[in-house]
């Protein structure tokens, strides 16, 4: 996808609980184009820095050249892994995430995608109906350069509640 | 401020360097009006999940009622903390943070505030003229409940490059 504000709220039915997140499953999706507009618009919103919103401030900032805030790719992330698996999910939010870093710029004109790595998954104890999973989420550039990477929490519905692990 | 595409790319001249983000600091500041609007524009785009976009879904989920996208909460965070003290700090930008958490929801007409507690600072062995800071950032809400926290770390150049910490 490029820009798009379209989305439907989804009653969808969910194909993937709790169960179908198994530790060591690897996912490859998503196709994010990110364009100058949206690089601009972003910042001028929600990170206002030089080196978010003039060429000549990047230039001679870390980064190089107009690159896009942390915060928006992490927005773009979040867009890929919802149309990537989290609207088909039981989902039920997330508690938060763990090490996120960004490794390497995004810059405008930069087509990126996801992987996504579950490492841990286990019944909440105070919710029987609910499981939490973890997993490493990156984001690759066109390049199949890591520019963010983060451990993330998710609640899903589980299958059957209560049933053991399988 | 509640909504603001405007923004002054910002030729200021810093005021706040490295050795200005001392440990235990605190600093609280901004005020950011939580709209509906705001909230399903940044879901349509990025969080298109239900309890993001539409009421009787969110009655149903674990926030009770609609919510914003933790994602939006932090692109939020981090404009409070541009007006607060990045525009005007010698800041180089981010290399991540730890520990993101949305200890709890943030609704529609919450208003949003910031704390800022610095954590731990040193100089960058590999780079003499720019120092690294590490600090909590808390968003709380108008009932001073902590909504998201995160441990974040930047880059900011120093004063007087490769003289000793004071």
């Amino acid at each position: 996808m490029t820009e798009s504000t379209s989305a439907s709220p989804s009653s969808r039915t969910p194909r993937l609980y709790w169960e179908d997140f198994e530790v060591g499953t690897v996912r490859e999706f998503g196709r994010y184009e990110v364009t100058r507009e949206a690089v601009l618009e972003f910042a001028a919103r929600f990170a206002p820095q030089p080196f978010h919103l003039d060429d000549a401030a990047a230039a001679k900032s870390l980064f190089g050249r107009l690159a896009a805030s942390g915060w928006h790719t992490a927005a773009m992330a979040m867009r890929m892994m919802c149309d990537g698996y989290l609207l088909d999910a039981a989902s039920l939010g997330s508690p938060g995430v763990e090490k996120l870093s960004w490794p390497a710029p995004v810059y405008p004109g930069d087509v990126l995608s996801m992987r996504n790595t579950v490492l841990e998954s286990r019944p909440l104890a105070s919710r029987p109906e609910v499981g939490l999973v973890k997993s490493r989420n990156e984001v690759l550039n066109q390049h199949r350069q890591v520019v963010l990477s983060m451990e993330g929490f998710g609640f899903f519905r589980r299958r059957r509640a209560g049933a053991p692990p399988a």
